[in-house]
């Protein structure tokens, strides 16, 4: 029996292809819907915003599909990222489970998100994108897409969730090292952003205004494209070099995971580790559960609605069929700012519709408990998001241990949270607010939802 | 020609021994002495403070010291750390000289730190020590031995130089985080630290005093022992694995450097990296230029004396021979305070004497200038720290270009500046304030040095 802790493959054998779930699923996707005449939408209806090698990849339905040379080269900069076995928490929790977990914090900007920023920005840069907006909400995106744009020259504009643009000084100083431009959402720079500042001068702003905000800005201009971090099928098919690599990493390990841990905001970090495992399951019936683990204070998956509804808070975006809290429903202000988006990738929520995924809730406090107790044990301090996961992870090997079984659970420790201490200093400080999730605001954002037969 | 650009040593070709300089220095290093009989001191003099095994390392002889097994497993981790040829740097710069950079940011705090910490806390826990006490400066020392009590489960009290307490609030939470005790220095809890806050209850603090209240702290109680972070042989020895490493990695890349470059503020990232190679070249003639980065406020190398002086403020420690602006002196407040240090590690500072090392200083605005430009090309974000060591390379390089020489430069970049970048933020808002050493002040400190013949 081997003692190791890390599991590194060496880069020949880093993946050349990404994973596209669309190929496996038991039950295809709802279209997207126009917002106008809600009949499905075409590649042309989305040519504004995304250069067609995107658009190509949002409706592919093969299997592989080709991870780029030159994308490839700059992945190789952090990728493949280390799997580790967890074996001080493991003792730590006294657990007859082993717990993994593929560590994504290496990349530059300490997350999963470099895999589809560099991908995204590459094929805008093919096109001819001059510049790009995008919505950022705790900043791990947005810092991820201005290091990939200050790559291949791409301008790049990001509207940044106010709460987190106060809260997380050094993000926005780490765009602005990579040349990028960081405002505050709402801003007064769009129409969407005027009009939430005039109703409400304080609004801390959300994921669904910024994304408005980026969208607006970019469909006024022909070189101006726009890229989202997350909930896309495409950002979510990026991130599969995750699951891909952790697949040979667990058969370097000689085991197989039983359960499978991530947490969920948008939906991007879960896919990635999670989707090429349910490609497994679906194909070779390789039996595996799958937990998605969400915060109280959003709880999209466990008390959302699976309905049409809008990306963004100011209905203009395509309508997908997804769990949703309403697109106008205004999350609480968390620590944890990357999972604070009132839907969810439309590939998740049919997944946990058709019972492949489990989701889970949890309250931030309990989850920095766990982080803390992760960090003393495995020596790295998780992202606030990540310590959902984490929690998520040491539930599942307590629950083990109850039942003395010797299953094995993976996680993805989506990202570091070098960048986010200050919230480890409120939870010490006792300064953490308890998830303050407003059901009745919920309910009536939900009534709000687009009338779809 | 390979156009790879990382350099990823096998774990199981990670180095299984540190390499001792003393071994091949030319000439001997002057003995430490006891300042009160100015005689040169024995192991028990020191025995107060450090574990017998660390003695002995600090006054061995031999070439090669092995690397406990418990500490190799715990240095994997995050080692063999990678080395990158920065190839998008080279193209910045349009240099006729290849770039290499050996990163040390890939460890659990972001910095070479936890080498020597994880080294450091295994032998205290071997012999029996209950309680640990340090300084630090900018805190990656700090955060390094919290990370290395916590496996260990050594209680750790950690003086933190008060500028650096305010200016990197993040760096105390990860001590908190894992399990430290963080005190602002001077403190209001050792007899050298009320002194100094009665006669100045401003005092920013510096490295030297928090020494002092460290070492005072330790030496009162036989089961607290004190840890250094830079400055001692065996730190400086720990850190050996750096450059053990790249010798094998430069072999891969089938290279060899012609010019060595690292910051220096106590010379143990310096020494990680050049010993090895200096090692190789008082040993088998193989040519090499080394070059000491140091910050034009805090400029030990370029205008200290090279003198016996104290290793600390409270004037408590064993006198050593070292290049020293005098123990008393009180360098600005900069952002790289890891650099801030009135004296400099023995080993450097013979090895300059001796001319084997070439001191260069750096003004604050012209190193972030340089980081900007790094981060920009490679996707790292350095420390402050570490952005002298990048502005030492980048002149190297410009220098090769200007006479048409195609040199390899290898520098160690020691650390990420993900705890910093507050510092990044005053140097785009133009807040930096310029670097005001004050050799008047120097001058003065330098006068009360010790006299010894």
């Amino acid at each position: 029996m081997s003692d190791k802790i890390k599991y590194f493959l060496e880069e020949s054998k880093m993946p050349k292809t990404w994973y596209n779930i669309a190929a496996d699923l038991p039950k295809p996707l709802s279209p997207v819907l126009h917002p106008g005449t809600l009949k499905p939408i075409g590649p042309d209806d989305l040519a504004p915003l995304f250069p067609m090698a995107l658009i190509g990849q949002e409706v592919s339905q093969d299997r592989e599909i080709e991870i780029p040379e030159p994308v490839r080269e700059i992945y190789k900069q952090w990728r493949p990222s280390p799997l580790y076995r967890a074996r001080k928490l493991e003792k730590a929790l006294d657990t007859t489970a082993k717990i993994y977990y593929k560590y994504e914090g290496v990349s530059p900007t300490g997350s999963h998100k470099p895999n589809t920023a560099v991908a995204q920005a590459f094929f805008n840069k093919e096109e001819g994108t001059k510049k790009i907006t995008t919505e950022t909400g705790a900043g791990q995106w947005g810092s991820s897409l201005a290091f990939a744009c200050s790559i291949f020259k791409i301008e790049l504009d990001v509207y940044m969730v106010k709460v987190s643009y106060e809260q997380k000084p050094y993000r926005k100083m780490i765009m602005q090292t990579f040349g990028a431009n960081c405002y505050a959402s709402p801003s007064n720079r769009t129409p969407t952003g005027k009009a939430i500042l005039e109703k409400d001068p304080n609004n801390t702003g959300s994921l669904g205004i910024a994304i408005s905000e980026a969208v607006e800005m970019a469909a006024q201009d022909d070189h101006t494209k726009y890229s989202l971090g997350s909930v896309l099928n495409h950002v979510l098919m990026h991130q599969t070099i995750v699951g891909n690599e952790a697949i040979m990493q667990m058969e370097m390990a000689d085991d197989y995971p039983d359960i499978l841990v991530g947490c969920t905001g948008g939906g991007s970090n879960f896919s990635g580790l999670a989707f090429p495992f349910l490609g497994k399951k679906f194909r070779e019936k390789k039996d595996i559960k799958v937990i998605a683990c969400e915060p109280k204070s959003c709880p999209t998956l466990t008390k959302g609605k699976f309905a049409y509804d809008f990306g963004d808070t100011g209905m203009r975006t395509p309508l997908v069929k997804m769990h949703t809290l309403g697109s106008s429903f205004m999350p609480p202000s968390t620590h944890s700012g990357g999972l604070r988006y009132h839907g969810m990738a439309p590939l998740v929520s049919h997944l946990t519709d058709l019972g492949a995924i489990e989701p889970k809730a949890f309250g931030q406090k309990e989850c920095f408990e766990a982080g803390v107790k992760f960090a003393n044990a495995e020596g790295i301090v998780p992202a606030p998001e990540a310590t959902h996961a984490v929690k998520g992870a040491i539930d599942a090997a307590l629950e083990c241990k109850k039942n003395g079984e010797k299953k094995t659970i993976l996680f993805n420790l989506c990202g570091h949270g070098h960048f986010d201490m200050q919230a480890y200093g409120d939870y010490f400080n006792n300064k953490l607010s308890d998830d303050r999730y407003n059901e009745a605001d919920a309910n009536k954002a939900l009534e709000k939802l687009p009338k779809i037969a």
